[in-house]
């Protein structure tokens, strides 16, 4: 019965199709001797495990419970879809009631905008670097995507401007604590690139799933506050916050338009799941859960001091970074050029594992920069991490630029 | 902020885009005043609710509480793809571990079939009538369908062979207690279609919710255990045995295939709730569980008794319908014509939902049939049901032919 020899008929877009050399890492990187700071996984000791017990308990013993287990409504439970709505980050009445789809992880928004708007060879527009999973979603569908260069502030509003002229379909953004970057626009910066979308018709999908993790100050407001309604979809999740396991996310967006992201999803799973639905509905009725979240901010904020600190002292002039203001990651450059992927093949044998930058970028571009995750580690093996790391390229030669 | 005049560059697999008419039911007949034959519910009373209870609180005191709240593997958590394999209606063998893939309810794996598989144009082959999520997920990716002829066996073998010389890319089958006809195929049947099946490449995708939701007698074998093993792959759900609310679904298939699938369901929503996937492990653990699937057994087929009887008692010579040996639905025709969505309408304001079966056809044929769904009403409400339908059917006029 082996299968090796058999040619299946494929659609078209299965060409695009290839797997995330992250999510694959994750499979390999389970050995509890090699420190990972690849995944972009939040830190389960820091999970509120303890109050959704309670909040569970509570549930299976409510008259709710059986409707956690049923079915539900392709739009998902209403009073989830209210809460939501009345904590996302816009002033009151900025999105309605209808204009709220429960989604399988803000993943799920990305999949459905693509099969809404996207036919082979249409536009999307993105940052430089990108999220490797938007990526993924769009090129499935045969989008030709298009990255725009970025700076201190955010993505450069010239380019932009230049690159709308081209009426791509969809603008996709993550200006606030960027996965992989950790760049997070600046308000000065929205607004000007909220202006440029203003005079288009693209449709700006924003994912902000970070918004909460923030270390030094709240960031400035959305995108989305500042566009044309009804050419706006505002993409958030609860993995970040909460927990990723229930993947429950969410998108807003103008009453008309999420209806049909609602329709697309009809097909694709009937609706998310109830129990996570519910689950989360309560945990955000919870008046310790704003301290839970204040407490995450806390603890990834000193996680982030210990990589940024044990960098600089270890690594100063071989790598290059912006210490990030929330968000899970650290990015950063090899000041003397090189592969990171060959980087990487070093430092696994050191022990340590992280995510060679270039799959964010277009084909053969960013291949000196890394991705370092710093919320899933421990303070002591981010810092064990970094001096792996910094062994990783005494070995891997110090201006040999690459060849290991 | 009115939306109205927007005019959005949606794809063109957009304007294949249409909301169920069961799903939109689901909304409006929320009157517990309405008698509801409509929808394919199961029972919540008769979910396995307090045993969930004790499993949901044992697995959030144990070590694995922060792994079920984790992101985990695309494929699934490891162990239950080994107990569902183990679980299966195959023989040892007939699988491989490799080969399982959790899904978001058996929903999911249509849409990653209708993904990995179909252009615009491509020829899917489907019973007449067919499961309508199946439908819109083919068609939101352009498929042409080919509704094929079933008599009380199942498909027309001779027409599956004539059909499949035209090369369509899949055959979808759901050849035990079909929603919405009830048909199980016969033993023999699912063996010609096999054989038929064995001589073509198109992939088989058997779609099988309700085999353990049997009345009289177990099901015959799945038809996917006599085809090319390289060429078919098997869905199944925990939205019948167990509860749906958890959407729990899998499929089964070669592993090249399968892989194929976790990459497509990657980028759509990264992996399946972990949660739902511990709690259907630990249940599947539970020495009850197959005594709560025994119990279902005996309340559904009461309940189908019921209808039945009632319908006998009723409605003998106004409508025709075959007994269903299992699932969740009767189907049913108008002896003397007419149209069941005129009889819909009348039928509401007596009190009572069902769905006109012109939806599960292609387009114009069926309209003389009725989907009666009896595993979500009391034996009371299904009695005062078919008394309404009885009063609606006076009402709308014998023999008028249809005209309210």
């Amino acid at each position: 019965m082996s299968d090796a020899g058999v040619v299946y008929s494929f659609s078209q877009r299965v060409g695009g199709l290839k797997s995330s050399a992250i999510r694959e890492l994750l499979r390999v990187v389970g050995r509890p001797e090699v420190i990972s700071f690849a995944g972009g996984l939040p830190a389960p000791e820091l999970f509120p495990t303890e109050l959704l017990g309670r909040i569970s308990r509570e549930l299976f013993q409510s008259r709710e419970a059986q409707e956690a287990l049923q079915y539900g409504e392709t739009d998902g439970v209403p009073a989830l879809r209210g809460r939501i709505l009345s904590r996302a980050p816009f002033a009151p009445g900025t999105f309605e009631a209808d204009g709220v789809l429960v989604t399988q992880g803000s993943q799920q928004g990305l999949d459905l905008a693509a099969k809404l708007f996207l036919d082979p060879g249409d536009e999307v527009l993105v940052e430089s670097p990108a999220y490797v999973g938007a990526l993924q979603a769009f090129r499935f569908f045969g989008a030709r995507v298009t990255f725009l260069p970025c700076d201190r502030e955010g993505m450069d509003p010239e380019a932009l401007r230049a690159a709308l002229r081209r009426r791509p379909k969809l603008v996709y953004l993550t200006p606030t604590f960027q996965n992989p970057s950790g760049l997070c626009y600046s308000a000065r910066r929205r607004l000007e690139v909220a202006e440029a979308l203003r005079r288009s018709d693209a449709v700006l999908l924003e994912d902000d799933p970070y918004r909460e993790i923030w270390f030094d100050a709240p960031p400035p407001p959305p995108i989305a506050a500042a566009v044309d309604p009804a050419r706006r979809v505002y993409m958030g999740t609860f993995s970040k916050n909460a927990v990723p396991g229930l993947r429950i996310g969410f998108l807003l967006g103008p009453p008309p338009l999420v209806s049909r992201f609602a329709l697309a999803k009809q097909p694709t799973d009937l609706h998310t799941n109830s129990l996570g639905q519910h689950l989360v509905l309560r945990l955000l009725a919870e008046p310790s859960f704003e301290e839970h979240v204040a407490g995450l901010r806390r603890a990834y904020g000193a996680r982030r001091d210990v990589l940024d600190g044990e960098l600089a002292r270890c690594l100063g002039g071989r790598l290059s970074w912006r210490r990030p203001e929330g968000g899970l990651f650290l990015w950063a450059r090899l000041t003397r050029g090189g592969d990171a992927e060959a980087l990487l093949a070093r430092a696994l044998r050191e022990g340590l594992a992280f995510v060679p930058g270039g799959e964010f970028h277009p084909e053969g571009e960013g291949r000196d920069t890394l991705r370092l995750n710093f919320s899933h580690s421990s303070e002591e093996r981010l810092a064990e991490g970094v001096a792996r790391l910094a062994r990783a390229m005494e070995a891997w030669g110090p201006g040999r630029n690459g060849s290991p």
